[in-house]
């Protein structure tokens, strides 16, 4: 078996535990949200989060059965995350269907994540037992870590300059934070030992910070067969990703001409800033067109990867994805440890990265 | 000291520690959200909720300072309801300053009330007493059943009949709830007996209801200077409150005649429904604005009146009132009981729900 079969296999395995939870969740929420809910959760992604909960809850030795409330509400998480996003983006699409908001309006859309939201907090708490209680009160620090960074990548959209550090920071946040907390909770559940927990939060916050320099490469250099949007989708709306805020901190002229491409970004592309100019009587939306048009994508690229924004992102990743294989390697001589379990969570680690950097 | 006078001053003590409190929570947010919050939280209401908490925690024989993690928790649960429902309804001003979204943006409307959201849960999940753990897990019952309400809310705008079972089922989730926490979630965090903390809770309750019904009565013939709000504001964007839809359901020719002048409500008035049938490259806003014309809304205000509308939302206000005293007095004789903090609850609900029904 390849070790992309043996990834499908486990998340599979994954899903068919953790899908049904999530829907007998979502069917207690009354008719008008469930069906907004039950919509965007089944434009299912990998599932990799829910995964590593369970995972993490079987690396300590407990059975998966004990990660469960953990990766229900992981997941809930991440899909109120994702639908609020989509507004925040303004994006139509996610994986070739409707974003929730596109479909059934943005006030549904806003109340729907709010649901899901709600909902983690009250999967957990339902039954609080110590651990429980303790993984709930992870969670509201990751989800707050999260929206601090979700919403530092907004703000970037409008700063002039942003260091590298500034930019890790926010990835940090917006996508470290959520897998550290899943790669941990079932630890937690478990009743692990402190240094196995932290051990495996640090697997997942690398974790986190690789897959999201990935994510950045797609952005800019992804197929779109493949990554499902446009060529360049990054580019194009002038997102202020690594391989960008690399390449424009580079003391070269490509820095300067990048930048002035990236200058036509304060024309009004955001929803948010359409609507904030507006008032009842007047509500016409400044349209969400993408700024740049294929000649400036495609110039936008290659100053990017003059810059050295490829090569330094994938870098990071490199980086990042090892030293989390090194937190991941720290337990693994652990007495109690479930040897079998942390090779599964080193194979998704590989799958969700990916290997091609 | 005249009870208006009264209830001013058991809300400005109130503030003055909740106040503190929150703005100390609001400032460890990160710049960004912390400005969009400050700038909600600055825009004040009269407090009552986060007041009913520390009054609780009073009445239970506690100090007032026992109550304040709930105190604060149920603000930042309110405020993020306020800011979601004003871009759910595409609201452009609260307390006569412009809306967060209106502001600073739909997506900044969106991510601060997810920052608010997360906070209250972590603020009591911070130090996880028995007592704060059971007030958090309430909490999460109490914001799903205020999001299901607000939901329903939503629901009704597009559903031809409804019934006053559902709508009171509407209200008692979007505005109960959260009322019902609050008068009780500073007996829970002073360990408070069952039987007094579920007899505050139906206080709240029965309190909610009432102000919901009165709320809705100054929606249709409030003073606009002293509502802040347009004459018939709720008419105007053919908004189903208790009085129109027992008016609805009214079983004489008014029923049909304002259902008619409710009819035009499918235009696409909402934000929301605007943008849904756009898509990324043509996201041009339909305006979202007010349904019916003067003439309309005050012929809708006629036939509301006709129906019964008036006369039967005072009732239930009154009955809710008395209900929620009669709550409040069967714990007037017991033994712990603070009987001057009952007595500046009840003062506060005679102020909340006003006396004019």
């Amino acid at each position: 078996m390849s070790s992309a079969e043996e990834a499908t296999a486990i998340l599979e395995r994954a899903k068919a535990l953790v899908g049904p939870a999530i829907f007998e969740v979502l069917r207690r929420l009354n008719p008008e949200l469930s069906m907004s809910a039950i919509y965007h959760c089944e434009g299912k992604g990998k599932g990799a989060r829910p995964a590593l909960a369970l995972l993490s809850a079987e690396a300590a030795g407990a059975t998966s059965h004990v990660g469960l409330p953990g990766a229900v509400a992981i997941e809930l998480i991440h899909d109120f995350s994702l639908i609020h996003d989509d507004i925040i983006d303004a994006d139509t699409e996610r994986r070739h269907r409707p974003t929730v908001w596109a479909k059934f309006g943005v006030g549904t859309g806003v109340i729907t994540g709010d649901a899901l939201h709600a909902l983690a907090y009250e999967t957990l708490l339902s039954d609080p037992t110590p651990a429980r209680v303790r993984a709930a009160g992870e969670l509201t620090r990751a989800v707050s870590a999260m929206i601090a960074g979700q919403s530092m990548d907004m703000a970037f959209e409008h700063l002039p300059t942003i260091t590298v550090e500034q930019c890790l920071a926010m990835e940090r946040g917006k996508t470290g934070a959520l897998l550290s907390f899943a790669c941990s909770v079932g630890a937690i559940l478990a009743d692990a030992d402190e240094g196995f927990i932290s051990a495996l939060a640090d697997f997942g916050m690398h974790l986190g910070i690789a897959f999201q320099a990935t994510d950045d490469l797609l952005g800019i250099w992804g197929d779109p067969a493949r990554t499902g949007k446009p060529a360049g989708s990054d580019l194009r709306v002038c997102k202020k990703s690594m391989p960008v805020v690399i390449a424009l901190n580079n003391s070269s002229s490509v820095a300067v001409e990048l930048a002035k491409i990236y200058g036509c970004q304060d024309e009004g592309r955001f929803i948010s800033d359409g609507l904030a100019q507006t008032d009842l009587a007047q509500m016409d939306l400044v349209a969400a067109q993408p700024v740049l048009d294929d000649a400036a994508v495609n110039k936008a690229q290659v100053l990017v990867e003059a810059g050295g924004g490829r090569e330094q992102t994938q870098a990071l990743a490199r980086q990042h994805f090892e030293e989390a294989v090194t937190a991941l390697d720290s337990i693994a001589q652990t007495n109690t440890v479930n040897a079998q379990a942390i090779q599964e969570m080193r194979c998704l680690a590989e799958f969700i990265v990916g290997r091609d950097f």
